[in-house]
């Protein structure tokens, strides 16, 4: 699985700590992880909302396959991923919230706090809620009885997710073209997302984009 | 301030202790709340994902201020909720969450888990969330000296969505229809629509799928 | 009600803080609040150990009615102060904990966590908690129709430890005398001690222990 | 590593769960479980205050190396247990709390609430809490750099509780002798403490309690 990690300004300070957790608990698996956000060099700076668009590129253009996102609280990121087709952001505060997200909802994004609760020993429960939410099987429902009509409501989701919304290079015209632009000026962004993209109409608009 | 409370199915045995924590810690601020969901009488059946429809519905109509909704863990009825333009729902496990969401993010909707987490004094964690969710004024920002950036944010992500979507009527006409249908088959739902709507379109759009 | 604040050496930044939300939420109530282990100032240095033992001189005294203290993750404080009779030290993370001990458990202490999760609205955590703790009558039960059983078990604890205990003059004279003697070295202990205890015979004792 | 478990009656249903979890997490360490308190059957009426006195016997006597006990919210349990020298009670929510307590504190007990939180997935939770609180070696300190000191105050701790309390035998020759023999009247706890214990002085005193 390809995994990345998108930090917001707010807490760019963070990054170092997460990115670490994340490969260490993701990498014995084979996943690789690409840090796409900010890593407080400052480079470039991102809101919650540029972390949505960027999220909803990656996961679109199947660059990605799972996005861990964050700001203060983790609500931002949240809403702001949530708010395109193709992307199914839970919140997670602790190991079983990652554990139950992959088994119930099967999604392909999470966000966290970085800043609220964020003391002693956050680094552990990122650890701990990294090695719930990459490890094995997903989707295989919780309780495992219910497995079936959970899987179906995911299917529903994002049905009725992709069926509401324009077409997504559409959605990326009709937004802000400043906002759009800030949020794929990150390097780190467009390497991860050019060598991987599987999507030539997404990638050839991106490229158009940076002209 | 007008609050729906929605429950879907899997958990709406737990409706009238939510309901009832929520009355007490809004109606002394002179809020009114819609029970809008299940209420274990079974009346019909409603998922994560109607929740969504018709949290839309609601806020977008403005025939509500405010969704409360949850599942067994909240994260479906956040995922859905957040699909639509108009509603910004956050994430809250505790008071400090639905305080800082208040403030930071000024959303419109808040998930709850309902079943994850919820054991002996859960229906206190729900007052004292609710308190704290309905006291005061809201985007006030957090810290304080943040307010503006904060703010801005909540702005630019609402433009966002808005900028991205379909029309909201045409979103509804786009996705399963018979997912709609059952989604607004409630009479508490209809009854509280019907109302307190203030887009006619809407109303007409509405009142037209129940003939 | 007299309640005392007793920060350790590894968060005693944290006293501001801590300090200022328990006296907004208590002294409106009638409670009075002491400043007694560290305050950042580095004027002693106290570990949790030491914390125990100044706790429990508190409490059994007389001259405090309630400790709030802290460590790293409050493990350590609560271990220490519980090591005494007439101390009944909870754990408290949220504002649903403190409320469920003051009804089920009656106590006079908690130990709460100034590094773990202590991070973004740890303050405000901290508020929440102390309205929850010291609002209302407490030992009311949890729910209401357990009261009594709950209360009894109170009662037997407290008479176990005190059975079981040696007078506790004489525990004091029975510790390392070393560490008894930094633990009560503190210039805001000795004021807020010798100021309010109701046993001579300890504060006799305790003043020959500082000549 | 033996571990004791041990319900009290207001949660001994949950007996079951938290046992096959506990076994999961441990037996392949190479630790053995013993189920001591209640666990349905209601063979005899355990409170936590039974909890602490069997506890402190089995962790004194040397037949046991680790206590998982519990009731409602687990304060009950954990102020029974650190009641008694040689018992090291910490409080665990959640897994970063079993990992830092025992890297940090070294104890030999937790109290964990099975009610309180107590919902959809807290198995889940128990098992995670169970997988850091018995896996590697423990008392290496959190951060590592402060090994040196944590450990010290461990001793510390430890050193005071012995020095302040009576000989154990005349502890519990001090407390109420009904709630005594409550205490010890279950079968599966005289299985467990007379085919373990290592001090014949303290068996020999039990035994002859159940004359």
């Amino acid at each position: 699985m390809k995994i990345a990690l998108m930090n917001e300004f707010s807490q760019a300070a963070k990054n170092p700590v997460i990115l670490n957790e994340l490969k260490n608990a993701t990498e014995k698996h084979g996943h690789t992880v690409f840090n796409v956000g900010m890593d407080g060099d400052n480079d470039h700076r991102l809101t919650y909302v540029h972390l949505g668009i960027i999220g909803a590129i990656l996961l679109n253009s199947k660059a990605i396959d799972f996005v861990i996102a964050g700001c203060g609280t983790g609500q931002g990121a949240l809403m702001a991923l949530n708010a395109f087709p193709g992307v199914n952001c839970g919140y997670c505060l602790d190991p079983t919230d990652a554990y139950l997200f992959a088994q119930v909802n099967n999604g392909n994004a999470l966000a966290l706090a970085f800043a609220k609760g964020f003391g002693w020993g956050a680094e552990l429960n990122a650890r701990y809620m990294f090695e719930k939410a990459f490890e094995g099987e997903k989707g295989l429902g919780y309780p495992p009885e219910r497995r079936e009509s959970q899987n179906a409501n995911v299917v529903i989701l994002n049905d009725m997710k992709k069926a509401a919304s324009k077409p997504f290079i559409e959605m990326l015209k009709s937004i802000d073209q400043d906002l759009l632009k800030q949020a794929i000026d990150g390097k780190r962004f467009q390497e991860c997302f050019f060598k991987n993209s599987k999507d030539t109409q997404l990638t050839d608009y991106i490229k158009g984009l940076l002209k």
